[in-house]
């Protein structure tokens, strides 16, 4: 058993963190933080926990955290989760962490973040796209990625040496602005409604940028009145030429041949949310402007699984040997 | 393993069904029907089972069911399943009945569903509403409860024997009226709306005045603006006095013990779609009127887990001798 | 002309108060006071206005206030009205108050919302249920009633008399509880939900007593995921025997005879929220149980019009005698 | 008093016409025609028009129809209006047809929408975008604009000469699919989802096309879990350089000034639906991506009203002399 450790248990990515760790055969869930909560029941704060766990939060040090498991996952604001990562690593642990700070170059990321970097040691931390990139199954030190570059990149990676503008345009369910109430969270706020924000410079754009070097890359995310769930629309024009459906079915179908995770839709079905709901898929679908230069490729994933705790989940199972689906491997849940 | 055979495999019962049993590890699901898609792959007319089940729909009758299967679940309309019944049970195959055709007895079965009774056999259904009836484990025929039922009776089942009269004020998802469009389901209608229907007769009042015999039933059912889920508000006066909240919980505590699938509320917490949204329990609550005679008793279910499906699996689990748990212990879907 | 000041006009009871009143062809808004948005522009902090307001918010007191009004709205929260209304009332100036401060006897307004009441002249104010209490067309104080008890009196209002008990269950949209974000109001929390709270005790319960003193009256009520709308269903039990569905919609046609905003539905329709959605009416529908002792009556309302601020211009109507459906006769949004 | 009559009112487009219609001063319905309803009140069939309509639905040929209107809205489906626009121009009615129908010249049309149009005299409709086309005032027939087009267009209008290629990704309330239920309309197929779909050849586009000549036009539409509303984001590439917001606002703020239902967002506030709701206005928003060659601009309209019946009487008012606003200045439902 992996003794599986989380810091920052009471947000959305903690609690989802949770629900799928206490569904996975080879994880016992050693230790939970939170210093909101610290000293009562998680299933007392979580109801829908009950029965499935007896722990309480706590609120211990990194390496008392790492004293007490094989593996921990930070699910804490950006900007903290430096604070633990030196001391974890410096304990053996291995460390997946759920927040930005260590998915860019430091100078990118104090641009982006606008905030010093407080680790000084020239770390390599892996970038947990985990179809993208097999070698976490190495890593002690996993970034796992954005909700929205999760969605986007995995959509266009096969063409992201022939693409020359795509631009993306992304919907995502509320819960990626997290478990806190806020204006736009009001319930009178987006039912009815759909909120675009931070429309041309949102801080996953140099998520995007980075793993899409040689692609103009713009990008657009908007709120939509669903709980879960991001659809990416990515609107791709070639370098020259263009490519038919069934060329690009058989690029794609190449490219992601054995990936468990990723699903192409296929005969001009598009991905829906509802497939993709409380699993680890990205489900992709394709196509093309008859008689023009653009190309259509659609992504759907759950922002909380694939778009995050699923995905470090499965960057986990990579890390210590184990199939990619373990713990994972659900349909969505239709209706 | 188990050898798991659906008859109706293309409504919101029947995908439910197979949801859960590709994920149960001791069933195989040997064969699923469906007249409408027969020939065509699962997968491919319900894309979120991708990768999940190979197997194509077919149309079979009854004796090559009971062949291929170990246990049959009747996932078709109301006056269906009657046909599907005697030849099954001959041919010496479980049977879980999802629909109406044997919950009630047959004079008040045609009375309520306004139609003749076609199965002239004196036959003996258990009525499968799991934690009242662990006579489910010895039978051949099941007869699974309505959706409504399952939420009303196990509300306020302890105090079957000591009220006078209850007043079940019920909220569904819309999931409940099936997979097909319809004026009710549709988008425009529903969201930002509530919509009470069959206020005073709906068909499943017989259900359960039958299981509530001693009592004065009332029940009026509504849709709301969710996919799935079952809130009951039970408004409960007793036959003398009151009672206290403490004492509710007492009593609750000990006539619930050891059942798995029954949460209770405690401390002022009151069910949430949420907390049991794509699983098999049923959250109860509890409030009593200051000063006053009303007793307030709120469960929460998912319509198609709990209220259907998941019930037909965790009375499948004890006629084959499983833990009632095995292929159902997961948390909600929250957020 | 009627020159109308608002008290608070910056939460969602007096954002719909100036709706109403831009459109109202006997109004000028002459003055709308927010200390926290004090000197902006109106349209500027709620863009759905430009072009409809000119104003700034103010700050002012009493007295400056009567002195630019012919009528107060006070759209302030309870225990805030009281500081103003007997400034407002010496001056001369008729008030119209949105907040609970009047609408209870002093000792039981005390009880309820457990605080001391300010105003220590005996004033009587008139309870605004505009269609039961005609009186205020001379009123210079109106309390206008809670959102609940306006949707709840006047579904069984014609029943008073007859009735035993009555079970209040009612849903409402969010909107009712403020513009505020809050955990209820959270959108992951409300959506695919239906939240149940002060469930044996809400406050407004105490209007409800006092408008139907005569009956036993519960009240149960619930947040359903929709923005506006409160549909109440009514669970009537009669001292004794029963009535016809047509017996009752005689009697309430008679009842309601002349009133505008009351629309009874014959036929087996039910009322719903998209009916009534921005308006001021009150749809009300029946159904008898048969063979039973139960009588449904379901009423809609929009809890910001006919709930709320609608109800407040019906009111200032009466009082400045002009026609009840001056500035309020639109047909409900829908779809 | 203008005599309306509205052929098609019982589907959305209809009912809205009648909405507004009879909230119009100048206006009054003369008659309503739905074959299926024929001989049905208008008010029982639609219950939010009680107390608002005493006409029945009538089923009568367009010189009767001429007969008893100055002006005749067609409100059929495609390929409907062209039997009913020449019987009605040659008795003299003005026509505001609401289908496609004479949106494109006819060899386009027939391309784009795969009939033969049945009209064969050398028509000249005017293509009723009021704010581009103020020869709306003296047509007899006006073509009102789709949906989509009304957004997009007035989106992006002041760049048409200027821009290379522009991207609109709309996102649409249901009810643009119509009053019939269907797959997509279906709750639980919508709700916590989004639909895109005809993801590269959507019909509309061709109107685009049409109106924005000298761009690169592409358009993929989705569908949103809400009733009403279209937010258009338009991703825009400009031949040369680029612009400031600045720039942008002092562009359009000339090109659309004295334009009443066009409002420019400013300083950095994005459109809502909300603000829109129930209303004719288009509200307007701009960012321009930092180091970038894109600009993005966002529209948001009701796709009902700006987007249909409400631009329809727009387009009355003005082939009236009436002032543009009439009948239409409302303010948002919102919340």
């Amino acid at each position: 058993m992996i003794e599986a450790g989380i810091i920052g248990g009471a947000g959305y990515t903690g609690l989802e963190l949770l629900r799928l760790l206490l569904m996975h055969p080879q994880v016992k869930v050693s230790v939970v933080t939170s210093r909101r909560y610290r000293g009562r029941k998680i299933s007392e704060v979580n109801p829908h926990l009950e029965r499935f766990i007896e722990l309480e939060y706590e609120d211990i040090d990194a390496r008392e955290m790492a004293d007490r498991s094989d593996v921990v996952f930070l699910a804490v604001p950006h900007g903290s989760a430096m604070d633990y990562v030196p001391d974890l690593l410096r304990a053996g642990t291995r460390v997946i962490d759920l927040s930005a700070d260590y998915r860019l170059e430091r100078t990118e990321y104090e641009r982006v973040y606008r905030r010093q970097h407080k680790d000084h040691e020239p770390r390599k931390a892996v970038y947990g796209l985990t179809e993208l990139h097999p070698e976490v199954a190495d890593a002690f030190l996993v970034a796992n990625p954005g909700c929205y570059p999760t969605g986007a990149v995995l959509a266009v990676a096969p063409l992201s040496d022939i693409a020359d503008r795509i631009v993306f345009d992304a919907k995502s369910g509320i819960s990626g602005a997290g478990a806190e109430p806020s204006v736009k969270s009001h319930y009178p706020n987006l039912a009815e409604n759909i909120i675009p924000y931070e429309v041309t410079a949102h801080r996953h754009l140099a998520e995007m940028r980075k793993e899409l070097p040689a692609v103009k890359v713009s990008f657009t995310p908007h709120v939509i009145p669903s709980i879960r769930g991001i659809l990416t629309t990515a609107h791709v024009f070639l370098r020259e030429g263009t490519m038919s459906v069934s060329e690009l079915e058989s690029l794609y179908r190449q490219y992601y041949d054995g990936k468990s995770f990723i699903r192409l839709r296929v005969s001009g079905v598009m991905p829906s949310l509802g497939a993709v709901r409380g699993t680890n898929f990205c489900d992709i679908g394709f196509e093309v402007e008859d008689g023009g230069d653009r190309i259509v490729i659609i992504s759907a994933i759950d922002n909380l699984v694939k778009g995050g705790s699923g995905q470090a989940v499965q960057n986990m199972n990579l890390m210590f040997g184990l199939d990619e689906r373990e713990g994972l491997w659900r349909p969505g849940l239709i209706p």
